[in-house]
């Protein structure tokens, strides 16, 4: 198990360099423009999705775009009902369902997972969200949006509002959008839910421009992009201040009157109350269409993997080190015994290759 | 939300003119002849089947219609292993899938929820039926069953047996079947589970024959046709009326050999055990060539509605009463608050456009 | 229901002569060495497939089989959540969606099960699985798996290693290899789990040779195919019994550089830790390959039976007998009432034709 792949499989973003995601959204703009040109590019393929916990947005949109590239579907949306739930090993598992498909999408609750499926899967990988860890084709599906709908993934003032400490969506796409000139960041949350240090290191590190502010209606005419997300109710400090600050984090038609005209709603869904249902019947709403792009990206990018076009990745760049174990309680290498542990890096810091962890050695 | 659409949805068989219904049939009627003719005229087609709540045979009746056209599925039959149990709306759920889907079959609990969908669906939408509201196709299947087995939809003797008061297939297809001449209706039930009046009532605005009994016997010998339905056992008066009467409502061989040579004995099924098995080798026993049938109509139907044949409805005839509630606690509107409370009638009564009910407004 | 249908089911693979294996056995080798040419063998064909119990591996493997030949699928693998937990019995589940699909594949909790289904259903049945009754499908893809990975059938060397008392694989496979000559059969278990008398009876009415160790390590050099299987902790007789023996049933490295350099290891899956994990990396570990055989002979056996190529069987080849009654307390029989009581023989001992057991008639 310490031979390494060549081959296309997706697992994180950052691991193809940004003309990669732009051939992606190439593509993507093609299949838009004409998706029926691709409707039997997948022909006699067939997609495994391994849905460990359920997610019927990203399942149906997965499937959706492989039926829509003629291909066909098996998998399961529900171990609980399934043999995995028997207690079999995600090698196994992965390693049969990987013999019998062409392509294989998975989720799964713990980080790393995915890339420790890929690692003796028989066909390509994509991952469909590792737990709070990764899901690049959430990514993918915004970048597409933005693409399209304004033209541009550069010079583009961008306001993130709701929880942007707990939401992975939110850092995903910081970290995209800083590889591409002139982009700002409004940042609009209270001060307990504001963005982590290690993202506002990594806007700093681009030496891009970012504010921080509590408030959406002062700043949401400045905005080209207003990306919403989602407050729990118990993410705010207290009873009180969820009833005096919940107000300013949710957009309806009063606040969106404020916006430009050319200004772009997005939300990766699913919503609850944070977009009044008002605000649906405005042009500027793209929250829907943008579920819509996710379903074109899929197509591009299960067909780019399943061709294995473009520069494969090897999956671990490290190396395994027997006897140290990574300090995430939740990598999936304290789960599935068997995993080899491979790190990147050599001195005192090891960083885990499943899950993104620092390991400080003694 | 206002506004109209003006697209093929079926959401009540009484949107359209019986002309429509006969087209349908028609169309049903070449496909029985020869379905390979159809196989490829959904190609490239997507449904989605969002089953708010079990019901495999409905479900295989509808996904089986599209294979069998050559299109494809996506969609759920298990909310509470899906993302909808999060807590997501209706509109959201079906407004994403709708954009992945070209046509939309949806069953739910609540009477209405399939109209409030299509509400702002992106697709057509078929209704697999909404709580104990309509459930469209089972007619249809009727109807079809009815024209091809009985060369007619005039001129018919039609029994009912079993519960009539709560069985809604029943009352759909008595409200069908009076717009056609000269049928005569046979209501075979304990008086407590009679036909409700709003139903003998259509029957007498229409001038139809009709007359209620309490013993199958009595009767069978006059049908051309006998549309069984269970009756549950707490459904009787006591159990000492459920030990003396149920007898009389199970069809044996006994029985159906008072037949004519020419009945037909329908069942929406599941059945329980209203008829016995014994009955099921006998030609006359018409309920399992029934279901298949079902499965013709509804290829019949997903073509003519992926098509836009026909003469499309708007979905809403009334106007939006903001400040009135539909009566009706198990209309949708009260579980999904942003609905438009769109009525019919302009007096006193007005009838809700999801559930059919009237509220009386002062 | 009393009528013989003359129709190519596959419920036991002993109900076909060893000649209609080994040209279904050819069909799995041509199919190997030629995938694509099958790809639309079965276009515009449905698959039903019934999973009254979850088994993961095996509905992805039959649905793969279909879809590998251009076939599409309908069915359920979750009871609980569908119409059928309502209480309908399978005779009116199967007849119905036998209406809808070509060819129906059914596994079932009770011994009889898919037999039953058969009596009554409209298209082609094949077993999956009844309870711990019949498995046909798991001998067949072990059976391509030795004749496509050893040259041959007969003159092998075949350990069978584990729990050799409960595993049905292993009866069912030695019951399919002493048809082919020479071989010889090594069975290593605890006494506990000895193979059962009826099974060894068998291997000595066809002049097999065989012997029984308990301990692998002593026999493995000897193999030319290795057959593990899974013994459960509790099956054997002590914790002190487990501690000091369960050691000798697990295949690791070491034990396996003992080996033959061409033997072959094989699983019918999900193993627990009766192989350690070190063993997949070894080319002789066969057990991932074997699951990909397993569809390969579905590909095979859903083209030969919707074909109806072959010897067709009637499914019952004794009689009913009104009165009597199975005495296994598994039997379909017992489950659904209205199923008639075939037995074969005709002395005192009949043999129920649903689950092959032994009833004495006074």
């Amino acid at each position: 198990m310490s031979e390494q792949k060549n081959r296309l499989d997706l697992i994180d973003l950052n691991d193809y360099p940004v003309s990669w995601w732009l051939k992606l959204l190439d593509l993507g703009h093609k299949i838009v423009q004409n998706p029926a040109a691709y409707s039997e590019a997948c022909k006699g393929k067939i997609m495994g999705t391994l849905f460990y916990e359920p997610s019927t947005r990203t399942q149906m949109s997965f499937q959706t775009a492989m039926l829509r590239l003629g291909g066909t579907i098996i998998g399961f949306d529900n171990p609980a009902t399934s043999s995995v739930a028997k207690g079999e090993n995600i090698k196994d598992t992965t390693k049969i369902v990987s013999g019998y498909a062409d392509i294989m999408v998975m989720r799964h609750p713990t980080a790393g997972s995915v890339k420790a499926a890929a690692l003796t899967a028989d066909c390509p990988v994509i991952n469909a969200g590792d737990g709070g860890h990764l899901h690049p084709t959430q990514t993918l599906t915004d970048l597409l949006t933005l693409r399209e709908e304004k033209g541009r993934l550069d010079n583009l003032t961008i306001g993130f509002c709701g929880d942007l400490k707990n939401g992975r969506t939110v850092h995903s796409l910081i970290k995209a959008m800083v590889c591409f000139p002139n982009n700002k960041f409004i940042l609009v949350s209270t001060s307990e839910l504001a963005l982590p240090v290690y993202v506002k290191d990594i806007l700093e590190a681009a030496g891009m421009e970012y504010k921080e502010v509590t408030d959406l209606e002062e700043v949401i005419g400045e905005l080209d992009v207003l990306y919403m997300t989602r407050i729990q109710k118990e993410r705010f400090a207290s009873e009180e201040e969820y009833q005096s600050q919940s107000g300013n984090y949710i957009l309806d038609t009063r606040k969106l009157s404020m916006g430009k005209p050319d200004l772009i709603v997005l939300h990766p869904l699913p919503r609850v109350d944070e977009i009044a249902i008002e605000v649906d019947d405005d042009p500027r709403a793209m929250y829907f269409k943008q579920a819509k792009y996710g379903m074109y990206i899929r197509m591009a990018l299960i067909l780019t993997v399943i061709n294995g076009d473009g520069a494969s990745q090897p999956l671990m760049k490290g190396r395994v080190h027997k006897h140290i174990d990574c300090s995430n309680p939740n990598c999936i290498t304290h789960h599935e015994k068997y995993l080899p542990h491979w790190f990147k890096g050599d001195g005192t810091t090891l960083v885990c290759e499943y899950c993104d962890e620092r390991t400080l050695v003694e």
